[in-house]
């Protein structure tokens, strides 16, 4: 099946997580809005009349006649799909909570930028933001990856992964997160890498993954910007 | 089964809605930190270096076997066993779609007290509350409201559901949020009622529902109040 995958132009964002999905699997996908379609085709299903089931925000995915929004849901979705999640009930249920974890973790991040209104500029909300972002590295950064520290940790068949023994959409997520953390806060990222070992090792195994590697290098792979969820401010990443 | 509810006592916080689908069922289940287990018997779950798949924070339930964190994810277990979900693979997905959308809502509506950080006092960050807040009222709560109000008008069975023609879990968890949206802003709320008739309406008829109005009035529903999600500071309710 051909995945249709619809977000934002210019931005990784939060199709990221589902576009890494779909290129470990090596999956048949187009990427509408940066396609001959753009943004005007997402915006039609977004805002049309006719759309019966319409998605609150991107990203969404179109899978034959299911057209599935919120980024945790696609994956739970693709999951089995693309043999990134397990089999049983018991570990597809585990391997959600761990992403919609990393989701909270994500929208965090987001907010250090724009802790007042999304609807406003970064310029006009920059001494809240260093305030936030000062509480996000100190308190909840730690918090997050000292979690999943654990669970790798903790993992029996082996802390190579997040869930049992092998890749799950979940492990994809969780290097994205650090990728972008480390983008955005580089040097409180150094300042904590110590403390994180499993973690830390997870995203360079991720990342040398034959497919993503060769996916990081590619166009397709945007590159990190001030547009995104993770954003580099340096007086931001000072403030932890 | 007897399910066991893991959540913080003294509010009603993302507890609630994982707390009104049992409810509504009529299910078998206890609240472990409220009754004899107290808190404790909690953060051993939490903390206790034997939990192979530790939760990063309440909610939980026990079911069995599983234990599974993550409100959405609690839900999207729970719908079948509980005859709140669609028996289909779509109808299923939309319906942890449109809950993923609330849990979103939900957070953003927390973080109208707190936009710099959970770990301080509101009254540490009550000039960026009021801000936010202003926002809140005046962008989100409106395209989230009339988000769901879409999703009813379009509801090809009829707009007395978000899913299909039966109740299902995200009926009840908007229920919720509309109810904690009048708590926290009573005058904004009042103003914004007459365009989200179906959302009201949606709200009325759950509260109207046998076992539902009997929770409502009964020792198991805690009051709203300003340690939970949605709190009631007048000056926020005038920032909109």
């Amino acid at each position: 099946m051909r995945y249709e995958l619809y977000y934002w132009d210019g931005i990784q964002g939060r199709g990221e997580f589902v576009r890494l999905a779909l290129e470990e699997a090596g999956a048949d996908y187009v990427d509408v809005a940066r396609g001959s379609g753009g943004e005007g085709a997402m915006l039609r299903l977004l805002d049309g009349q006719e759309v019966e089931h319409p998605p609150f925000a991107p990203p969404f995915l179109r899978a034959g006649e299911l057209l599935i929004a919120q980024t945790a849901n696609i994956l739970f979705y693709l999951g089995p799909h693309l043999g990134l999640a397990p089999a049983d009930e018991a570990g597809r249920l585990w391997a959600h909570q761990l992403q919609l974890t990393i989701a909270d973790f994500v929208d965090e991040a987001h907010d250090t930028h724009h802790p007042i209104a999304s609807s406003l500029y970064y310029a006009d909300q920059r001494p809240e933001a260093k305030r936030r972002t000062g509480d996000f590295l100190k308190t909840r950064v730690p918090k997050y990856l000292g979690y999943f520290e654990k669970v790798l940790a903790r993992n029996k068949a082996g802390d190579a992964h997040l869930v049992g023994a092998k890749l799950s959409y979940p492990d994809l997520s969780l290097f994205q997160v650090v990728a972008g953390l480390r983008y955005a806060f580089p040097k409180a990222m150094a300042r904590l890498k110590p403390n994180y070992p499993r973690v830390i090792a997870l995203h360079d195994r991720v990342a040398a993954r034959p497919r993503i590697a060769a996916y990081l290098t590619s166009t397709r792979r945007l590159a990190f910007n001030e547009h995104g969820i993770f954003r580099h401010y340096p007086e931001l990443d000072s403030a932890g």
